[in-house]
């Protein structure tokens, strides 16, 4: 449909016309008419403050030291539906430094989830994230690369930001968080920071967007995402089924909200020192069903540098002294083994042999560790074919995830 | 000067670059920088559609009919850092309208929860939250009240709008949800919406910042805001320690986010009749753990219109043929009597009396459904002093909501 020069020229006024307006609005907001920089956190209760309500944490008794905060840099990698509003959350609670990795652009079907605004379709992005989080918090340093972690070269240069990206350049970043809707992104991660001993967190939400989930990995120490078989058998099933052309994935930004929220919770417990953080934590909303799981890593896992974080782990562990030991535990979890990674169960055998589905086969080491509550065969089932309830059936979503 | 029509359009893309590029380094959308109407949602699978991601799930089994979200009139009373992300969440869902109700101001203080920008700072919140959702979403129509509805002369206004603020206006409101602080208003809400007979859903979030709730309420069916002990002690407690001068309560935007995504996901189940909507759902952030229990109306509650309500609803039950009944239990919930509201409980009664802390001394009809996972005692307690775990301190937890 061929436009008149006429038409077009009309058309290239008006928008040099709302361009100048828009600068013009920018300069007389001064810095995107945000707020100035600050450089020490205060406790202070007046309204001009934005990290009183966070530094009322350590009052509450909730946090020991809330302005640790500051020294922590995070990595984002994927920031859609979920990594958006994590790195959102992440600046709104004063992080030091966030590192995001992003090779779509924004676009207006992307407005039924939390964050981006349809001004910004056309826009990477990383560079509409970084407009939007550095209008928020000033305070917090941006580094965003806008390409596919997953090509060779790329892959090298995020290991290198990973290694490298730390607050301080040349320490390595203290967390990198998945939040990608790809077998092969989340491999790449699984990769690099088993080869580096990176601690990371991913997160997944479903195709029919009703259920995800957030999981905890430390190389060595717990299972990593080629170690755990649905995980696995997830990969080759993200693999055939995700991101085919043409097919549309549902989402909800309800579920994404929810998953971005417990994924940014458990980073903040395992930052700043509290609470107990999930290995595994998902959610179902059909049923708003909360499983809870950790997994030990696999000793025949196909990732050389997992079994080899493993080793050293062990290794680790044996020279400390007991008393160290249990230190260690102490800080992030709540387990009751010598190596600190066993399963969490809040059911019996016996309950989860009663539970209503069959118990998967797992190799040693691995089982699930929750049971689906059963069905009262009296009432009709109200939920639509997709979501029974049985144990397979959850173990199919997960593998969707 | 004839440009040629090729050069006018990439010089018009150029410039449309550059638009969104200043619009969105300004941090806001401003007028103009949205998107167009859209009559009908499609669901066509294209960038340009803002809708095709919800449409999904009709093709993925979960919804029957999205298109029916445009229908529904939803009141959020008080936009705060759970109200505004609620209605967000509708916004981008594609709600046909919402009515907010606040009388606050942005202040940067709110700046460490999701929604509000510091270029926002001293715009009353129902004006600024309008300005942001109407860019997002110009579909949605609003209806906004920057005033306290517990004021005798608001308080009737409210109750005119509840009634009359539907789609078509003189219709109800489908569902209002409670999104606010403090005790005086909830208690305002449930009077209101015990006299009309109308549905709504309550949130909270404590005091600490790491744990929240949400309830729903269907006048006659199910237990009202004054109905329950730990809801009416909860009163009690709210109105000495909350909102004190000078005291600044903790907040944090995961809670926050984690609350308004089950809040919303729970109106979306409950409006579009998917999954099962959830009478009462906890959140602890310090264990990860999500309570679930339900309520049956107290006989003796204070409130006269909530004893009317039970009347009303036995009557109404009893008229019906037993078929029906069970069929309106169906839409929206689980239990087994013919009231449709029970007790639900995911544990035997040993359980709950082997469960770490001792049984509340409740009224007949209304008792915990759920237990605290028993701590392992040989290994030392990671959180800190406020998250105790046993029975009584989450029920004084839940009275602090």
């Amino acid at each position: 449909m061929a436009e008149s020069p006429e038409r077009l020229r009309r058309r290239v006024e008006e928008l040099e016309r709302q361009l100048a307006r828009e600068r013009s609005l920018r300069g007389a907001g001064g810095d995107g008419g945000g707020r100035t920089r600050i450089e020490k956190m205060s406790p202070e209760v007046v309204g001009s403050n934005p990290y009183s309500r966070l530094m009322a944490l350590k009052r509450m008794g909730i946090v020991s030291d809330y302005e640790k905060i500051r020294t922590f840099s995070v990595a984002v990698v994927g920031v859609g539906g979920v990594g958006s509003v994590t790195a959102e959350m992440l600046a709104r609670c004063g992080i030091g430094k966030l590192l995001l990795f992003d090779y779509d652009k924004v676009e207006l079907a992307n407005m039924n989830r939390l964050f981006f605004q349809p001004h910004q379709a056309g826009l990477s992005k990383v560079e509409a994230a970084e407009h939007t989080l550095r209008n928020i918090n000033p305070d917090v340093l941006f580094e965003v690369h806008n390409y596919n972690i997953t090509t060779v070269e790329n892959f090298q240069h995020f290991m290198d930001r990973i290694s490298n990206g730390g607050l301080e350049e040349g320490t390595p970043v203290d967390l990198v968080l998945s939040c990608v809707d790809n077998f092969e992104a989340r491999m790449a991660i699984n990769t690099a920071c088993n080869e580096l001993g990176q601690t990371w967190l991913e997160s997944g939400v479903s195709e029919n967007a009703v259920s995800g989930h957030i999981q905890l990995m430390i190389p060595g120490e717990s299972a990593c995402f080629a170690c755990a078989p649905p995980l696995v058998v997830a990969a080759n099933i993200d693999e055939k089924t995700l991101k085919r052309e043409g097919v549309c994935a549902a989402s909800l930004p309800t579920t994404m909200g929810v998953v971005a929220g417990i994924l940014v919770q458990n980073v903040l417990k395992f930052l700043l020192n509290f609470g107990t953080v999930s290995f595994y934590l998902g959610y179902n909303a059909m049923q708003d069903f909360f499983p809870t799981m950790s997994m030990k890593p696999n000793p025949q896992c196909d990732d050389r540098n997992c079994r080899k974080q493993q080793e050293e782990y062990k290794k680790k562990v044996a020279a400390l002294p007991k008393q160290e030991v249990v230190q260690e535990e102490e800080e992030i979890i709540h387990e009751d083994n010598e190596w600190g990674i066993e399963l969490v169960s809040e059911v019996s055998e016996e309950e989860l042999k009663n539970s209503s589905g069959p118990v998967p086969d797992l190799p040693e080491g691995i089982t699930v560790a929750y049971t689906i509550p059963k069905k009262d065969d009296s009432v009709p089932e109200v939920t639509v074919e997709d979501s029974g309830e049985s144990l397979e059936d959850l173990m199919a979503k997960m593998r969707n995830m």
